[in-house]
């Protein structure tokens, strides 16, 4: 039978797993969708996923490619994947693609989007997909910041001390902090990012927008390519990967 | 120290939780805020709630009253047990009443939303809060039906086997069926509800919303007061208590 090599397009709510990637013992998005494709087709797949998520983070629009021998026609794929998975992951689209598709090393750019819930009272009905900090946010100072942001950088001081990669130099082609009613999001597409990069950039950004740093002080993190110039760490659970481009 | 008799509105996402009411080793919503008062104040109080919700069902507006006996002032309440409860759960308003209010016998109506998802694909960050059923359904035809239910009525058809109460009589005070997108919300507004009442309304109403039954049906349903006669039950995650008036 033809080796075929399936782009998949995947939705999960990250809550409940220990983030993408396969690890002995625990639930991983990865870990799931491996054992899916084992019962349907008896084959050990790797599912190539573009992004390696962490703990609690959500995705609308993960991709991963599978090198695959089935005979399950690449339209039923999604709906045969879905039926068989957790309830908080879904495949939404499987396209049948060349050979030389990478879900990896073909991304362009990637767009994640932070959450953060302003109001007084706990989002109860929300609380696993959002960050809730109660108090204003200045949205506009924020923005500033997130202006200086794009473009081809060293973002090191928003790299997290466990990343391995050589260069910390990406660029970040559109960043943005939208209000709507108690939320605000913060939007960032780059052509890769770095270990915690999103949730480093969160954190500064809400300095920002308390009023603790001015606006241009991101200029100064940036140029220190220290990662204890930066502000704390956002959590996990307000991340989600919203979709990839290739 | 004085007794004071303290009403609390509470939200919840019930979806981790064996329901509202206290269960010897299982997660109830009841439970946790009975141990934060027993943490708090030494004592063990009951913690009386409006709606003994189900497994899986969550609540926007749920009601209780405790009698107490504790130095912590009215306005500091709420939050002093939001900040030692589980994150799925939230006390957002206390305030002191007289001696006779009583949450359960004061209430006056109550209303319920159920909410549907009938878009394609599964909706991965709100799966807990919804009931997905893919597929159209007539929103202007269930609405004839929600008429219908309007006014007092013996709702035996629409109450589970294991009600126990006496009589079945209840007043709705409003029945309507919203479309937002891909949603579907059934808003009920009664003067009291039988076990499953809503989850069978609704059960029902997508009868006739998938154009299975004609929206006059829910009348022979009514005056058959049997169970059998209504639709089958929809599934808890969908239903959330919104408000109690007294």
């Amino acid at each position: 039978m033809k080796t075929r090599n399936i782009k998949l397009v995947i939705q999960y709510d990250g809550s409940g797993f220990y983030g993408w990637q396969v690890q002995p013992g625990r639930a991983t998005i990865q870990g799931e969708i491996a054992g899916v494709l084992k019962s349907l087709t008896g084959q050990s797949i790797i599912v190539n996923g573009s992004s390696r998520t962490d703990a609690g983070v959500s995705a609308l629009g993960q991709v991963a490619n599978i090198k695959i021998q089935s005979p399950i026609p690449t339209e039923n794929f999604a709906k045969a994947l879905t039926d068989r998975l957790p309830e908080q992951i879904s495949v939404i689209e499987a396209v049948e693609m060349g050979e030389d598709f990478d879900a990896i090393s073909c991304t362009k750019t990637k767009q994640y989007r932070y959450t953060i819930y302003t109001g007084r009272n706990r989002p109860v009905l929300n609380i696993n997909h959002c960050w809730h900090r109660p108090g204003e946010l200045d949205v506009n100072a924020m923005n500033v910041s997130a202006k200086m942001l794009i473009g081809k950088h060293d973002f090191k001081s928003f790299a997290s001390a466990a990343d391995q990669r050589q260069s910390s130099v990406r660029t970040i082609i559109d960043c943005r902090v939208l209000r709507d009613g108690e939320y605000v999001y913060i939007d960032v597409e780059a052509d890769g990012f770095l270990y915690n990069m999103v949730r480093n950039i969160v954190g500064t950004f809400i300095e920002v927008g308390r009023g603790r740093w001015r606006p241009e002080y991101v200029e100064d993190i940036l140029a220190a390519k220290d990662r204890s110039a930066a502000g704390p760490i956002a959590p996990a659970s307000g991340l989600c990967l919203m979709w990839i481009k290739y």
